[in-house]
């Protein structure tokens, strides 16, 4: 059996393009025992992405190029060698940009048909929601009354961030790039939100934190990651999830140093990634659909249609494309 | 009765130099009940006290123009209206920079006459031992045959933190700024140690850690900082405790961002100050002293004499004048 594939055909200098994707036909393996046959349902683009395109050591191993791309996919089983996952389950994992795969059972997780939308389990109850959880409730740790600030506060990570800390009492305060995403964060419940592209950023940041910021939740780094340095109150904690302002620099990026302002305020800042925690997501999948369920957590997708548009909406997310997860419905 | 003291004549601007400080006669107020008289016996100068001479925010209030600036001293009671407090008495406080003083006997904390050298309540057994003792046990909490990185590590904090982390079992790489501490440090026990005025410091600190760095105890900020940030391994861990390169800074100090690096190894960095552990202390000055007297800690000092040396002691820590703990003997 043969299937569409899309390949890394070269690594990108700087942003990447449609020139870094390619597509092929590839011959599928047989199954073997214990393996399944899956239909590419929805695919996850992620900022993350960009990461393992270079070859560049990072927490994660870089794609090869001639390789296809991989990622989080949520996929139905269409033929099965393995009693766990009989035909008709649906499974989230991580697998290949690709319209059918052939996976062992046993690397993937299956998930309810019935409990949520199933491209969830890519985003407020797969992934990025779990980033959020763990990152906001581990490291941040918001108490009440104290204020939070979220830079990318619309994106995937960013909306279930603010959510979870206004469920903790915080004030929360959000960074995003149009008047529609400021809206939305608004409608969220967020109590300030600033457009970082019209804005003065500092002084926004500063009216909007009157008492001083207790937490932060950087998606994005640069001049609003300085912005929040000059904030921070004694004892405050940031927890580093991303850095999409920087993934497609081409030259070291230069800023003003933060090391005298985490000393002065005794600020922890702890950077991150979701694998870090992978022995709790069990408590973080049941907690988040839990508040889910009870009306708490609303969640935002940007959804593009079509195997074909996969590169597209991934280079949608360095222009902003998405409020919320960005997926891809294949079929 | 009269003492001499040492006022903060005006705020510097970059480095500080002789015109701040200025000499003066002053009357000593009478002793109330609870009051003792106090002979200055040594004060400690620290790179800290450069953040009080200015008028920034910082971690501690600053020093007043025109008011006698203040730090660690250790004294001794020469009249007493405080039955605690006997004349004769040994006692560390935070005092003027004056011959005599008068304050009341609850503010000052007694130590012994013979269990070390009493100006060791200003560094080893006092702030400076503090602050390797908690910066590094609970920030960075070396494991057995992990790499520790020190910058300053000749200094006052530094050379205790390079001997805590080898008793904890950590290789120990050290950087200092004369070849004379360099070899102080290997006489010490340190594994490496980089004259960071002489090496291309990321290429010896590349070659000393061979397995990456995994813990880091800064105090100087700046290239050196830069250099380890590159270094660092998987759930690194960093404590921030001074930034000596950047006290006399008088533009925005700028650098390569370092977010990146920090979120790609799940690094933390924590800034901190010795009154951050204050609950702690006791447990920190008795397992110091332990450790002292089993002979497992040196300690070193630079003794200037003379009270009319205190400016210059202070202004010698900038031009790294010390190995170990600066202090002037006063009487």
């Amino acid at each position: 059996m043969k299937t569409n594939t899309i390949l890394l055909a070269s690594r990108p200098q700087g942003e990447p393009t449609e020139a870094q994707f390619k597509f092929e036909t590839r011959e599928l393996p047989a199954l073997n025992s214990g393996d399944v046959l899956l239909k590419t349902r929805y695919v996850s683009v992620d900022p993350y992405m960009r990461g393992r395109m270079s070859s560049a050591k990072s927490y994660v191993a870089p794609f090869e190029v001639g390789e296809p791309i991989a990622g989080g996919v949520v996929a139905e089983v269409v033929e099965s060698q393995a009693d766990q996952l009989p035909v008709g389950s649906l499974v989230v994992g991580n697998l290949p940009w690709q319209e059918y795969s052939v996976a062992p059972a046993r690397s993937l997780q299956q998930v309810p048909a019935d409990q949520a939308p199933i491209s969830y389990y890519l985003g407020l109850l797969g992934m990025t929601g779990l980033t959020a959880y763990f990152g906001l409730l581990d490291i941040c740790d918001p108490k009440e009354g104290e204020t939070v600030v979220v830079s990318g506060a619309a994106g995937a990570v960013g909306m279930v961030v603010g959510q979870l800390a206004k469920i903790k009492g915080a004030r929360v305060i959000g960074t995003a790039g149009t008047n529609e995403k400021v809206a939305y964060l608004k409608e969220l419940g967020f109590d300030e939100a600033i457009n970082y592209k019209t804005a003065d950023v500092p002084a926004a940041l500063a009216a909007a934190a009157p008492n001083g910021v207790d937490c932060y939740f950087d998606n994005v780094g640069g001049p609003i990651t300085d912005a929040v340095y000059d904030l921070l109150n004694k004892h405050a904690r940031i927890a580093i999830c991303g850095q999409i302002s920087m993934y497609n620099a081409t030259e070291v990026p230069m800023g003003p140093r933060p090391e005298s302002k985490l000393l002065k305020t005794s600020t922890k800042l702890q950077g991150f990634i979701v694998s870090d925690y992978i022995s709790r997501w069990p408590e973080g999948v049941k907690q988040l659909g839990e508040w889910y369920s009870q009306g708490k957590l609303q969640f935002e997708e940007t959804v593009t249609e079509g195997f074909d548009q996969i590169p597209a909406a991934f280079l949608g997310l360095f222009q902003g494309d998405n409020t919320g997860k960005a997926v891809v419905k294949v079929a």
